[in-house]
């Protein structure tokens, strides 16, 4: 029951908000990286690339606290992760994993071939993408969940080499739970390595990191920075934008009180700037999960955190479920949950969400672990745009072409049109001349 | 044959070169953004999310010369435009649609659904991108082609929205035959806006462009910036990066260098920085190529645009083709043209490329165009981690899961584990409430 005082968290009336209090309502805190930010973090990717491992060594000891002599993690301290890590716990970790493979395996793209004109074969083939870098954060929390949901389909893709990096300990040490994870997905080389300088490692190439095709991997404001440079610079790609965690819970007068406040909680222990929504069309649900939240929160380790991004959470009464949907696909949340009697009839009108999970058994912990789906999804909106990280984003799409003399023969004219029409006179020859040939 | 003096074209020993030099010679021109292009995309994209279509008028009135009351295509303008289309031309466009349309529509990715545990099901759901963005330059040529290759899988995605932008001429009309491209894929909306104006209308949306969640296509460098600018903003997910096209002919001694020279040619007369790359096991096949490359460039309208892209070209003899494909992996090039005996055998050894042309009667100009694979590729050696445009860049593909008791029954003790482990106690609790009552 909510203790007197005032509660954690704040409802609004949708049919009460004019648009400018509907589109605050909805709006994420503004993502403005400070400029001292984006300097700090051009600066340490300009000396990583000067520099290299002496870089990464003298800021590993400034922000880090530890000197390493390497930092790539040997024989020994696998074997030390190994023995460290309880058999529950890897136990559990093995069956993640196996969950996130047979998931991520079952939705592989697939290579194929048409005819789509005699004598002219297009088709699809898929290559991995060589070198990819995975991150994998260990600030508040080490979360080896994140080096099986990044290594798992990297191994699936079949990329030839796999570097992971995550940040050292006070001792040196790595964490020995994301050792074990990376180690079961059959990561290549795993290195000591936290912050942007992880992320400039990885993207430039050192003497001892192996320079990466591809960057993956959530991070703190630095990590997220660096990724955006070296993608913009074109040193590297990136698996998406990243920003805090959200969740959206849509919630009808069945849904079950406890269960709601506990998701929405579980979201807001992520960082004071969680994002956390319900949209419910029953005043008296919203009642009992703003009690319950206040209820459950007393109890919680890190309910200091959980307070703070509460403070800016939103219960929000809606007058139809139609309009939740509408909501939650202009706000498209990375995490949506479907608390409702009949959540499958509503999948249809999810337009935008990161992954969606359907019915009172389904809180979001399910897929932020185990269930099989990925938990590296878009966020702050991205999900208009982006897709969660999936096999395919460990791949290479490559088209090819086969064409005949009598396939040339069937499309060449199609072609020369099209080319002398935008006045490519060259592409014209190209085709011209074969046919000629062709003809001789 | 050669006229007497300069060839075009330069030749390098790939076995006389250092590491050094081999660098170099693989190097892209520097994508180096000139801070005074970068601030005043800058600046532009500011003033048009401040001012909408004023903004955009006044723009539009200083770089394309032209006073526009309204930039959205009307009827009586596409009725004009397609009386003004040749039939020939008209028909292309369609034969060229049909193809692209076919091969898209046979690679699109499919929904699934799994069984991950007992009650535990996870899919894959896929929605189009609710408005997108396409850009159809008309600079040096206007481009109807590039209308086709983007506004097809728009279409085949199912997007609600498909705005396509292409500039206007000195008339204040557009191009007749990119109108007519952009109705036959089915475009929703066409606008008359060109350069950064355009992705700036599209990005931010105005009083007559709509917002757009993901812009696509290819650009001059400011268009380019602008998009990695909204990009990098969060303001639009953007297709992927661009540079200068480029292609990269592999060729044996059985090459035709007549074909390869005009291949190589096709691809120099795009732009003064287009990347032109031969690489050949075989001395006398160079020699071959080089003499008809001055041949057929003395005819070509656009000579000039080609004599200055060659001049930076690199007719390179390589050891062997095997040594050769090590080259283009490493280079990742654009477009690959296997004029080879047996292509087929070799292209199990193309890691990294946009399009793959097999054989000697396959000119680039067909992938160009229509043999339905698209020619919206990576550039810049961006084949290494990006891929051309598919269906899938028009869609999100969001994951589902569903637990019954019995699911969450089955791994809620894997989610705890992991829970615990990562101290996350309100994942945890989400996690065992729902277990404690399915035991009550």
């Amino acid at each position: 029951m909510p203790c007197n005082g005032t509660p954690s968290t704040r409802r609004y009336d949708w049919d009460a908000l004019d648009e400018t209090a509907r589109a605050a309502l909805l709006a994420r805190p503004a993502q403005v990286v400070a400029q001292r930010t984006r300097e700090a973090v051009a600066a340490l990717l300009a000396d990583v690339q000067a520099r290299g491992d002496e870089a990464l060594r003298d800021i590993t000891a400034r922000f880090d606290g530890v000197d390493l002599a390497g930092f790539e993690v040997g024989a020994d301290e696998f074997a030390a992760a190994h023995a460290a890590v309880p058999a529950a716990l890897r136990e559990a970790m093995e069956q993640a994993a196996a969950r996130i493979e047979a998931f991520h395996r079952a939705g592989m793209v697939q290579p194929y071939a048409l005819e789509t004109a005699p004598g002219v074969v297009c088709e699809r083939v898929i290559r991995p993408i060589s070198r990819v870098g995975l991150y994998v954060p260990a600030g508040s929390a080490p979360l080896p969940s994140t080096a099986l949901m990044l290594g798992v389909p990297a191994r699936l893709a079949g990329c030839r080499e796999v570097v992971l990096c995550t940040p050292p300990r006070r001792d040196g040490s790595a964490d020995p739970a994301v050792l074990v994870a990376a180690q079961l997905t059959g990561a290549t080389r795993v290195f000591k390595l936290g912050g942007a300088q992880a992320i400039a490692a990885m993207a430039y190439g050192t003497g001892s990191v192996p320079k990466c095709d591809k960057l993956f991997g959530p991070g703190n404001g630095y990590v997220t920075e660096a990724k955006q440079q070296v993608a913009q610079g074109g040193v590297a790609a990136i698996d998406m934008p990243a920003g805090p965690s959200e969740v959206l819970v849509i919630a009808d007068a069945g849904a079950d009180a406890e269960f709601v406040a506990a998701d929405l909680l579980s979201q807001a222990e992520h960082g004071p700037d969680s994002q956390v929504l319900l949209l419910s069309d029953d005043d008296a649900l919203i009642g009992r999960v703003q009690a319950e939240i206040d209820a459950q929160l007393a109890k919680l380790s890190r309910a200091d955190i959980a307070r703070r991004a509460l403070s800016a959470s939103r219960l929000v009464r809606v007058p139809s479920l139609r309009e939740a949907f509408a909501i939650s696909n202009r706000y498209a949340p990375e995490h949506l949950i479907l608390a409702l009697r009949d959540p499958r009839a509503w999948l249809d009108s999810v337009e935008a969400a990161g992954s969606v999970f359907l019915g009172d058994y389904t809180p979001e912990a399910l897929g932020d672990y185990c269930s099989g789906t990925n938990h590296v999804l878009p966020t702050s909106g991205a999900a208009r745009a982006y897709s969660g990280v999936s096999v395919a984003s460990f791949q290479n799409f490559v088209s090819v072409q086969s064409a005949s003399r009598a396939g040339i023969a069937a499309i060449g004219g199609c072609a020369l049109t099209l080319a002398r029409a935008e006045g490519l006179d060259a592409h014209a020859n190209a085709v011209s001349l074969r046919m000629g040939r062709e003809a001789a």
